[in-house]
């Protein structure tokens, strides 16, 4: 990519590489399809029209969301078959029949009875079973139901008899963010798939119904290696990756399709600081490399064609100034970048990074000129 | 404020108690004017040209911005003399004058010679002198010249005999977000304003002028006792208030002016865990109490009428999942708080939080109808 085309971006501005997004998510597809489950992509990650079209199955589904704004503009755009994986609040449940009327399958998760009442109560009144998924706790991370919880029973039987629909059990190993490398995740994976299939089991044996068995997250999607009696997969930030997910062994740091373009603003040379227009606003306040074998601070750097600068990290970040250095405990020495010198930062966490735009600057696959992908954000 | 109206408004949603955010204003305003010194507020932080109308001085200014797309929105909504203090790159000088072209009086901040030589020679080219601020490195945080750097002078002399407009000295004390207590405090403003006004008289001395010295952070612009030699003060956060300010007294809890509207979604009762709709992408990752001396993990939790509930903080989140415990340490217990139920959660840092929305829900000071002030993101 030539210089002169990311010089008319205004700066900090948010890039994707689309030859490594579309080998990303060729990747998961070719790994998932084999083992004989669906892919259904998380979509909060990109929120975005343009990305989920590339993203998704033929283009149209079926999806994860994580707000009901992204089930609204992704219904909108004609994806027909779409989860809220997010526990339901009753009072969303209004907004949730209308999607629903608009031609879009939208399923709930729940994880207590009295959830299962309300949308039972709600489905009886709009004459419209609403499917719901009863959330599986795997793993201590979060919500759901512990996979032996007598429970289980319990909601799905007050869904049943009160007038939704009881349409399967969902689990997502978050926990598998913080293990690392092939043998712990390969067991993470197994401990998802087991959690599910075990729920799902105990509703089919209690004379309920539960076809969609649904598992999933970025690191388990790529490690598991049997998904018996899974039905399908979500994961959301495989078709970026990020410095989270290089530290835990899911990719390596070439695959991430993510940037922040940002430029050289000044410099404390005796402090040893390159200080640039991408600070917190711009790479989110996310760590979440913190805590692994190579603390990466706010995001690893890059030249502007995308070559990683050895042991080059943002170490500050201020609102709209990020602090650059050499890595801690590295004898690499601070390069000469001038003012004005454009920059690529990798991030921690994509979901946290590409939420501060609005939009995504395509570095395209075929031609040479930049395109723009629309997101969102809001609720 | 009844619950019928909050009942109204999308969880998550960004509330500002009006009543707090206009005291804070004048709190602010009766402190410094007696001072001698112009306020000339930071807009970074509400981004939102109804608030600011509130914030500036009879509404129009002067004012501070950290990016060129606040200096375009608040200049078009007739603001004429705006600071843009992030360090400028040599590429967005077209932008830059641009904005001048459009009447509004934006002036320019920078640390280096090089930066100066561009900024003249920009200036020479458009025939329009651009003016510049010298910024000054006060405590070691960020950007900056030195007080007593040969720098200043040569930076000074490029802008001058190259054909810009040198107009001041600006510094900020970052660093005084670290500390604690009214005598820390006081002796930060002492030290920012020495900074300054050191560096001004540097500049007069060798024969540059130098009408403004301007210093400012919300800490510092609270507890200034002697301002002389200063003729501008600039803050941000002081009109919402957050939990790093109460925490290093500033304010009080009871002063904070925005939060975040959110509600139960589930419970984790083995664990103690109440999770709500409100994740990091709703209070963002910013975790700027961790190292005070009460650490609010990611938000201290109020009823729906913004009353504090004793040591219940947002302990995790994810990205829309918000886990809400008795603080660590705490004998307090979990109250019962039904799914569904709303809560405020007050931030630690008002101006990541508030980065998040597009909009604030303003809880007015007269009459019962909630308002709206749209806010705006970006670059």
């Amino acid at each position: 990519m030539a210089n002169a085309i990311l010089e008319q971006l205004t700066t900090p501005s948010l890039l994707v590489e689309e030859a490594r997004f579309t080998a990303n998510i060729q990747r998961l597809y070719s790994h998932l399809t084999p083992l004989g489950v669906l892919v259904r992509p998380h979509l909060k990650t990109v929120k975005s029209v343009e990305a989920a079209r590339r993203i998704l199955a033929g283009g149209e589904g079926p999806a994860t969301v994580s707000t009901l704004k992204e089930a609204e503009i992704f219904a909108a755009a004609g994806i027909s078959d779409i989860i809220y994986a997010v526990g339901i609040a009753p009072q969303k449940l209004g907004r949730v029949l209308a999607i629903r009327r608009s031609g879009c399958d939208l399923k709930v998760v729940l994880d207590s009875v009295e959830q299962a009442q309300a949308v039972a109560e709600a489905s009886r009144q709009a004459g419209d079973p609403i499917p719901v998924l009863i959330e599986i706790d795997c793993d201590g991370h979060r919500s759901g139901v512990a996979p032996d919880s007598s429970k289980l029973l319990d909601i799905g039987r007050a869904l049943e008899s009160g007038g939704a629909a009881l349409v399967g059990v969902l689990t997502h190993a978050g926990e598998s963010y913080e293990v690392e490398g092939p043998t712990a995740l390969v067991e993470f994976a197994e401990r998802e798939r087991l959690a599910a299939v075990s729920a799902a089991n105990t509703l089919r044996q209690g004379g309920l119904p539960c076809p969609i068995v649904s598992v999933g997250s970025t690191p388990t999607a790529h490690f598991a290696q049997n998904l018996d009696g899974v039905t399908e997969v979500r994961a959301g930030v495989f078709a970026f990756f990020d410095l989270v997910m290089a530290g835990i062994g899911v990719c390596s740091i070439d695959d991430i399709a993510l940037s922040v373009l940002t430029r050289v603003i000044g410099h404390q040379h005796e402090r040893g600081w390159i200080i640039t227009d991408a600070g917190w606003m711009a790479l989110s306040r996310d760590r979440g490399t913190a805590g692994q074998l190579i603390d990466q601070g706010y995001g690893l750097v890059c030249d502007e064609r995308g070559c990683v600068i050895p042991d080059l990290i943002v170490t500050g970040v201020n609102q709209e100034h990020g602090v650059i250095a050499v890595r801690p405990g590295s004898d690499g020495a601070l390069p000469d970048l001038p003012v004005g010198t454009l920059l690529r930062i990798l991030p921690n966490h994509a979901c946290a990074t590409a939420a501060q735009f609005d939009r995504y600057a395509v570095i395209p696959l075929e031609g040479s000129d930049l395109k723009t992908w629309q997101r969102f954000g809001g609720w």
